[in-house]
């Protein structure tokens, strides 16, 4: 392809995307398609000679149509995952330019621009100089950093002499039942045992129990267990619970504990100053995951930590000038990247901090209007504190329980998706299926949460009424 | 940003990108630019306000100049990465759409188009039906993978249980020197010691022996370890070697160990059946990574074992199709996915197999003439076997050994980087400085190699001839 074919193609697929987000409102939420239905379209091979490009643009309209539409305003599912237009070029920029990031040498401004918006983030969270930020590819990523880095600082470095396999005292995590599941999936794959990750008890609000935490790390080390590390989330992602930072801290650092701060789910809120409780007494923690506007973000408290554990230096990657500069290969896992700081920078500059923070007020208030729509209406509850734009709820008819409650939950719920009007995303609570209402999509208002409750009461309660 | 103004700002930056990539011959093809020039240009905090789009794509070009150009004719640096422009409108239509592929429910087309682009991509390796593929994020990310299923195959699956920490014997791994520095990397990310991962010898073309593994591996399990991996490489990333997968699978098939095939460097040209006796034997490997055309993907011969050790189901992610089709999630480290099938999607399809087989073929004749131009010239040396389109040499004039050696060699290669004319990566082979010269960016052409010749020609023979 030719720049000016590319110019002439390009072109084409810019009105595709604009005319896909200008009528995204129009489609069906959950992709309305039976598995293995687009498997079946598609060749078996590859071709052997050059296809039109025309061609392949217009096949963007039957693999569009098998896509559930996270940018529709009515997707209330798993979590809000913005890709605001602003990112969507600037993601274009970094794959036009086609440079990848192995060292500073090999692309400069990648790299400070990168130092750069990441700097602007820590602030626009207010955090503390004392954090160092670094963009990861995802939160699941950020996870196994995190993990590896605890498991490295409690076994001084173990990697460099005989593994994991040389320390006597098995390592234990803590974390809580709505700890989220990448969490337990980093720490196995970081060696842990599933045995050594241990839950600690919440409270009626979901939250962390910092006494019960300091009851079960003492156990466990009089048990013969070393305690490594404790994850706290800003956020869970069943219920948004919020668990206590500064109290967790106290207990982590009377036990040489690694704090981590998975903050994926309420990290973008924190530009609100009102929201700022949520994290009391972050600055205590060695590391935090934060995803604001569509980057994962890892910030760590001891840079220096973390680039021991990380760092690869082969003769071929060395430069005269490694001692001025940021090699960002020994941040993290991957040792190319793309120049993703580009969206971020896009996004900050073209939005500017007003208008997110005005957005994340709007899906606030948005999740407020909700449920007070929930506690008026008869036989439906909240069934969590709402801290930020999650609803958790249920509708229970009298007399309605165990089982047949489950049954009613999931069918109404899957109805709404299998209609298109919304998409939610059920999950278990306390045993229970509930459905959860994810508000915060860019092109969410409130005509949209009044639609979506119209439907659940009108699915749930043609379904079952009390008696 | 509206979608009528993404129409608008997206054509702007589609000229740019063309723009960019018409004129990229006439650049520097390295950097310009000193530590932190960039960062210094930046503000120091994200704006209040939003900021014009015109201006924000303004300043790609100082970004432009703060870069290292990767795709430039005159790139011969690390290794090839084309960013094909069919695949930048690929990548496009992924950030546009802005869906995440947590799930098949969430994004059914991501998860099938990826399932059929990756069995092209195994048929047109050779690798027969035992092998399912899934793209990842890097190779980096792929070696942990691979050492992660390797751990878990040998420990039957510690991680369910008491962890790495409760098997007795330290697990081990086999590499060479050449190996590249992921592997060693991932490794230890994975809990191995570096005690534990062991170099075996390699003969004159740097390629791996097997009958010393086979010595290595005895010697280990008679002193107590537990011998785990051995990894091969299909073309090293100092000079291209290749390991002998067959013998070596021998090895590793009678010592239980897990054989992973690194073929992150040659992978792409085993399109080329006059290639595929580089790795004769690969079907008997456990693990392969390939990173043809622009995008890493690891191959599994038994996927059951992957998806054990990686899935992850809470009850947010379950749908009641789950039984019937490929949750991505289970196939790798990070939950969310962008839509990275479109980018291979569409450079099969624009450019189609023969384009790729020719221009492989037209790159690998490119390092043939170099190889001839070289040895026709006094004082130069080719240091090892030119299997592909990476050459290895080094200017040697008479009497010039050790530090000065190295000196000059670096002096040289470190000119024609910073005079823009081309871009070549130093390495450092049987202890020595040499200079990589790795053909095969989209745009080089005869033309490049042999201005790049003369360049090397002129800079190094100016400094130092034979007395």
């Amino acid at each position: 392809m030719t720049p000016e074919e590319f110019r002439r193609f390009g072109y084409e697929l810019i009105d595709r995307i604009a005319d896909y987000r200008a009528g995204i409102a129009n489609r069906a939420v959950m992709a309305q398609v039976a598995p293995d239905e687009i498997k079946n379209l598609l060749p078996q091979s590859a071709p052997e000679n050059p296809q039109p490009v025309p061609e392949i643009l217009r096949d963007l309209d039957w693999i569009i149509s098998g896509l559930s539409h996270w940018q529709h305003p009515r997707f209330f599912g798993y979590f809000p995952a913005n890709a605001l237009l602003a990112g969507v070029l600037g993601d274009l920029a970094s794959t036009g330019l086609g440079v990848v990031g192995l060292s500073w040498q090999s692309a400069p401004a990648l790299t400070e621009l990168e130092e750069v918006v990441v700097d602007w983030i820590r602030q626009m969270l207010g955090l503390s100089e004392a954090w160092s930020g670094v963009i990861q590819d995802t939160a699941s990523t950020n996870a196994v950093v995190a993990l590896i880095s605890a498991r490295e600082r409690a076994t001084r470095y173990s990697m460099w002499r005989g593994g994991l396999q040389a320390e006597a005292r098995p390592l234990a995590l803590y974390v809580t039942e709505h700890t989220h599941s990448s969490v337990t999936k980093g720490a196995l794959l970081a060696g842990f045992g599933r045995e050594h990750v241990r839950t600690v008890p919440h409270d009626g609000s979901y939250a962390m129990r910092a006494d019960a935490l300091a009851e079960i790390v003492n156990a466990d080390a009089a048990a013969g267990l070393k305690p490594c590390a404790v994850v706290v989330t800003t956020g869970t992602t069943a219920t948004m619970a919020i668990d206590p930072i500064r109290d967790v801290a106290a207990v982590a650092r009377s036990n040489a504990l690694w704090l981590h701060v998975d903050a994926a789910m309420a990290g973008s809120a924190m530009i609100l100053p009102e929201c700022r409780w949520m994290w009391d007494g972050v600055e205590e923690a060695d590391s935090l995951v934060g995803i604001p506007f569509d980057c994962s973000i890892y910030f760590t408290s001891d840079p220096e930590h973390l680039t021991k554990v990380m760092s690869t230096g082969p003769s071929y990657l060395r430069s005269n000038v490694d001692g001025a500069v940021k090699n960002l290969r020994n941040w993290g896992i991957p040792l190319g990247r793309r120049f993703r700081a580009l969206k971020v920078w896009f996004v900050l500059r073209e939005q500017g901090l007003a208008a997110l923070r005005g957005r994340l007020r709007r899906d606030i208030a948005n999740a407020g209007w909700l449920v007070e729509a929930v506690h008026a209406a008869p036989d439906w509850r909240v069934l969590a504190p709402v801290n930020l734009q999650t609803v958790c709820l249920r509708h229970e008819p009298l007399g309605l329980t165990g089982e047949a409650l489950d049954a009613h939950t999931l069918g109404w719920a899957n109805r709404i998706n299998a209609s298109g009007a919304g998409y939610l995303t059920p999950a278990v609570l306390d045993g229970r299926w509930m459905v959860r209402v994810a508000i915060g999509s860019e092109m969410t208002e409130r005509e949209d949460v009044e639609a979506i409750w119209l439907s659940m009461r009108r699915e749930a309660e043609a379904a079952h009424l009390s008696p």
